[in-house]
């Protein structure tokens, strides 16, 4: 960021501290109060040069898995950043407050897993420290909102160069809590997922990444069974729902690199009944 | 932007080259996910001084018209920009993209219509390439994320100074996808025109521009005689809807210039039944 | 803001005449329509290294009482700024639009008693004036977008420098429109107070705030009588509600320092039928 440079060209001490000067911010914490804006304005207090991309705050309340998979699906397209998340629906309890690096960029969020699935979609965590240093903290910390009071304030202090070390001791890496990853396993024939997540076009993303299809023989142009709610569905698989008639239902490659199911000018996931975490199978359909 | 002045006076080249640092954005990617994050990621990585501002992304999904007339309702007022919009229910297929030169800015899309009518608002389009260069793309590009992958990147470029001749080849500007403009006419002493839109209060936007009713007699003060559903209505002419009494129906000249209808304190869209589209006829109405 | 430090390292004199480079916006404009972009874009031509914080755009159309909360409770954690709020259902009749300083904050919007909570929350106001001086507005002025229009331009304005005197002649800050404070009074061993607002996750906020808990001599761990609705409900006195077991009703202490009601894991507001503006009395719970 601009803005970033020109300060650190007055400040030389900060350009060698860090490369970073974007943050990210993803939330459960709706656009409807001002919850949102005071996390911004402590942000910029502490780091006033800070990018801050918010990513969503529309998670579905306390939902930590639905935020993992939004995170991890978004944060490694992302400049190197902060990234700041907060589903905390144990805020103020034992649950731990972290700070992980994991490839080019730092998570900062509680432990109980909203962090896990990006850390790993970063290369993994190299080091992580627990927040316990109360000098990066906003006071006095409110027991309900570490989001404004700690997660923010550190994520900044690290942007404009404080060592993550500072934040905190270190912690053992391997003790992070870690989601269990979305299922996705290959036999007879078959590959069997579950619906990661539905967008808000419907669209219905599976836990089943795009070489699986090769793997089961599955190219473009050749069609899919499907088997989900105990019903078999046969659809073609294309490179994008843009190219099928209206009302038809298409498996494609979403932007994630995930098998994904449309429904081409309606809604796949109303329209198949397929919520996130339904099971879903599938495998070539033989030429009829 | 202050960010973009700063990077400038040390590039020397690109201060020349393009006036721009601001870049707009609108689609129907909804906020919930993380697609809209994963744009602006992509635009900061490529122009890292961009001011972006978000016009919308709660465009109803694939609504083509509803986006032009957004789009067409806002970029006027925007400072010199790259107007990026995305509402691509084809995308992946062979619908073009581009981006388009009209007055102070530039607008990137795809060739849908969607771009069309802002187009005209900014003064026609005074050149057109198609987006096909490809070292200007983010790589690998998803069948189903153009918004991400060619639209955001492209226009990022262009922020940071690439020529519009470099994004691919020059397209004639009357081949461009216009969608047909509201209609709107007068015949008999009256004006008809459509629905253009409705927004958050309810309050009902048509196709008829303010001078229509100076030529139907029309002076704020007097009445209007308004027909649509099959049912004739009575409303005053005002400045303002804010000056009615609560559940009083009034007409008035909307920020864009456009005749509209509210109901003070409640929903005209609801309570007249006139979504986006319907047939709406004005005249003066007869002293009683 | 950095850029700001940028654009006044070349321009030592706005350097001197202000120390914001912020600017909040708090309305009830939606985010479906242009009309919060619009506002930005007018900020922007203006004051182009602004650094703005969007508070809310989703207040309930024409609730200023909700919007004056949400205000009061936000501001006084951001930055030193100009904030914008515009809830304005009397736009363009007599009603005054103003600016005042409060603190170190600068509010502006419609006299409608919007800005007045946020005026007491940021220390009371010290100075206002009327917006008249019609070279700081954007033209043409639409009479029912004076967001756009007035507010924002003249915030904008204010932010780059101008001095507050030169929007328009003082008024006597005794005479701005203040809502009526949310109620809340002791006796007789209660408190009794109304929902001040409901967020997202349903916690319902009273507008009782924490030091009455001490007085009434309840304490964290012990049980609070809550009368509500002709209910009497017997819930903990936690500090925070993430300790207590899913589906348990708890009382605490809530970001801003009013005591808040909440069901873990679930919705406090649904459960218990507390609107904002519903009467609730809380009282020491006897020992069982």
């Amino acid at each position: 960021m601009a803005g970033s440079r020109c300060r650190r060209s007055g400040d030389v001490r900060s350009q060698f501290v860090t490369s970073l000067s974007c943050l990210t911010f993803l939330s459960d914490f709706g656009l409807e109060d001002g919850f949102v804006a005071a996390c911004h304005g402590v942000a910029v207090r502490i780091a006033p040069a800070a990018r801050i991309i918010d990513i969503t705050h529309l998670v579905p309340p306390g939902d930590v898995r639905r935020g993992a998979a939004v995170l991890a699906q978004t944060v490694p397209g992302m400049p190197p950043a902060v990234h700041v998340a907060v589903i905390d629906p144990r805020v103020g309890t034992a649950r731990r407050a972290i700070a992980v690096q994991a490839g080019p960029g730092i998570l900062v969020g509680p432990d109980n897993g909203l962090l896990s699935w990006a850390i790993t979609a970063l290369g993994g965590a190299s080091r992580a420290v627990l927040l316990t240093n109360d000098a990066l903290w906003s006071h006095p910390v409110s027991p309900t909102f570490h989001g404004r009071d700690i997660f923010m304030p550190v994520a900044a202090h690290l942007l404009t160069g404080t060592a993550l070390a500072d934040a905190g001791p270190m912690i053992d890496v391997a003790d992070l809590v870690m989601l269990a990853p979305p299922t996705s396993r290959m036999h007879d024939g078959e590959a069997e997922g579950e619906v990661l997540s539905v967008d808000r076009f419907g669209n219905v993303q599976l836990s089943i990444a795009a070489p699986a299809a090769a793997e089961l023989g599955i190219s473009f142009g050749s069609s899919l069974l499907i088997r989900c709610n105990r019903r078999e569905l046969v659809a073609p698989y294309l490179e994008t729902f843009g190219s099928a008639a209206p009302g038809e239902l298409v498996a494609f490659t979403d932007s994630a690199g995930l098998i994904s199911l449309a429904v081409s000018n309606g809604n796949a996931a109303e329209t198949l009944s397929l919520p996130p975490g339904a099971r879903v199978r599938i495998a070539a359909a033989l030429p009829a």
